[in-house]
């Protein structure tokens, strides 16, 4: 299979929008690829749109937005079809739609306890998914060979002629070790040469923390949609977060951000695996709760049986809940202190704790949080659910296309679109 | 004085790329003016630059960079001159420069102390500086009218014909009240109507936090040049931050950023002023240092007595630097964790702490800062002293120029650029 060059090499990437391709200027070509784009990611996150809605929401002449449109078409990214109903006087506007059916990207995640891949759709439509355990040692690298499997077992209902844009693999960085013990994930630089040894997935792939990655798709069409900055904190065998501001991912150094899990909340708390004391993880995490619960271990589904017995009014695990859901509070309301942000979207095993123990974590909130910044910081809970990483990982893919919608993508000529590297 | 519509209202920025004036679709005029703004925006930063390097640089062809060069000559914001030395064979490239004595902005500072207005040039050259002291108890909005009347007076020697292109305001979140008690800032919606009431001061004022605004300076001009994301660290009468991540303010919920002086480090700590306890500024603020060492009050001639003491070995302001540097330390590391930058700049009167107590810092950052941040995580001091305020404050009111440079400016006809709004 072809791998066009300019797109051919894996790399991690967190932010969406690629860097154009040389300086700060801006050619004739790079502005008809922005505006392609533009028409592109419009119809890519809302849906089937007016070619009329498209000129006022863009900001270009008809003229311009029919030729845009025409050339999408063309290169059999959307389909134009007159409106099916409220038709009006006059000719009906074209309405532009997504060919989800036919356009699509690669979703990998890498989670604590499971392996998944799905085929995401333009426009956000899971179209197929797939998934396998992940056991306990088995290290991010280690878990690419099985994701390659699924990703072929996919490719296998992939209709001829189908338009694959690319692939994202989304890893949490925290994993359990063979002795079933929480360990922070290891140097990104190793995942990275692997994906780059392994994996050649169509025109490229690229990586990034499954909490960053969450983020991007609540902040896309979940729970934060339409919000310009937001926390997005994520629960599992630790705990993440991804913070979006101005629509544009925090990331730190070389692209990678934070992580706040390793907040120091606790001078005096336990030793956390990261070697300091009192990180906000070991206060807050699924280990936190059992513990003080009393329950002495069990994983997720102890977890679920402490936050319900909670809710039912059961004494000691109704403490453990508040007792978690106010160092819960006591780290968000640093991190809104510190960010000053519209929303903060719970995820994860948080989406649980903070539904039962919602009352505690605003008690908190409201003690600590600047009243400027508590009148406005609006608290929710991740709405995609286990897709949310899917879902974002597949934006991530879908970046290159957006940046340049006519240069990139492959047909997958064999239903086969996995090529080993070099 | 005639007013540009497009430019002539007052507002609140962080980000001194103002937004495009309609939807994201590009015309042909956007390219132009976004290829006129990053050939300014080098030169701004860069110095004089002959119009080879522009054409590297940029990505753009000679014909263009010659077409653009002439275009900002011609409004007279740069010169075009043959290179004076290092003269090679053939024609020489034409060297492009700011003209810092002709274009200029005005640069306000409301510090906790100080009132402080310059004339900055284009290229970043502080033209005029004058300042007044700030009475404890007098408001933002009250600081106005004596920083009008700074104006006024620079204004005055201004050669006529030189080109005001707009003005900024870095106003300090933290003051004293009558009573010398410190206190957080008022609501900034009250200084934005003040502003909006009583400066029209050329194309447009816009305002921002003394922190982020020092941030943006060092970031351009200072420590922290050249470094993509970074957390600027501001000590006064309180303690605050601006973070810059992929060269842009990191501001949350209508532009504002958060406040890091308010992350409870310690939740056993004294009362502060938001009402919280234990606050990072409680544990590093000026007071604190005054309380460890023993004296009861002083203001910063105090601490700059306190932090001399320690260097010269007295044990009790030694003391007191280590146990304030210790919970700097603390602070900055969990700001590290979560936002994984590649430099920690300290300025203002952190400076001078980080300066006495680097080793304890360091200690702390090596204990709790995560291994795979602390080995790329720079930390730096201010490099461009009280002077960074006036210089940030400059670059945002140089924002609007560099968006689009053939559309901002008026001449300054009677050499009093100031005029009352309405």
């Amino acid at each position: 299979m072809a791998t066009p060059t300019r797109s051919g090499r894996s790399g991690f990437a967190r932010d969406p929008e690629p860097s154009r391709p040389a300086g700060p200027g801006v050619t004739q070509e790079e502005t008809r690829r922005r505006n392609l784009g533009a028409v592109l990611r419009h119809i890519h996150v809302h849906g089937p749109t007016s070619r009329a809605e498209l000129t006022s929401w863009l900001g270009l002449n008809r003229s311009t937005i029919g030729a845009l449109a025409a050339d999408l078409a063309s290169a059999g990214l959307v389909t134009e079809e007159a409106p099916s109903s409220g038709r009006r006087a006059g000719r009906p506007s074209l309405v532009v739609s997504p060919r989800s059916d036919h356009v699509y990207a690669h979703a990998l995640s890498v989670e604590a306890d499971r392996l998944r891949a799905a085929r995401v759709g333009l426009g956000g439509r899971i179209l197929d998914l797939r998934e396998v355990d992940r056991p306990d040692g088995m290290s991010a690298v280690d878990a690419l060979g099985p994701l390659i499997g699924l990703i072929h077992d996919m490719e296998r209902s992939v209709a001829s002629g189908a338009l694959l844009v690319g692939g994202a693999v989304a890893v949490t960085d925290t994993a359990r070790d063979r002795d079933g013990r929480i360990r922070i994930g290891g140097p990104d630089e190793t995942l990275r040469a692997a994906i780059e040894a392994e994996l050649t997935v169509g025109p490229g792939f690229v990586a990034g923390d499954l909490a960053d990655i969450a983020a991007v798709a609540e902040h896309v069409r979940g729970a934060a949609a339409g919000v310009d900055s937001l926390v997005y904190l994520h629960g599992g065998l630790g705990v993440s977060a991804g913070i979006i501001i101005g629509g544009r991912s925090v990331a730190g150094h070389r692209g990678h951000g934070g992580k706040v899990g390793h907040m120091v909340v606790n001078r005096d708390g336990l030793l956390c695996g990261c070697g300091s004391h009192g990180c906000w993880e070991t206060e807050i995490g699924e280990a936190a709760l059992l513990r003080h619960a009393g329950r002495e271990s069990g994983g997720p589904a102890a977890v679920v049986e402490v936050l319900r017995a909670a809710g039912s009014g059961e004494p000691t695990a109704g403490a453990a809940v508040r007792q978690v859901a106010d160092w819960l509070g006591f780290g968000v309301a640093n991190l809104v202190n510190v960010v000053n942000p519209d929303a903060v979207v719970f995820g994860g095993s948080l989406r649980d704790l903070y539904t039962v123990g919602a009352d505690t974590v605003r008690r908190r909130l409201d003690a600590m949080v600047l009243p400027a910044f508590r009148e406005h910081v609006r608290l929710r809970v991740a709405a995609l659910g286990r897709d949310a990483v899917l879902v974002g990982a597949a934006e991530l893919a879908f970046g290159r296309l957006l940046a340049d919608p006519l240069n990139v993508g492959v047909a997958a000529p064999t239903g086969d679109g996995v090529v080993p590297a070099r």
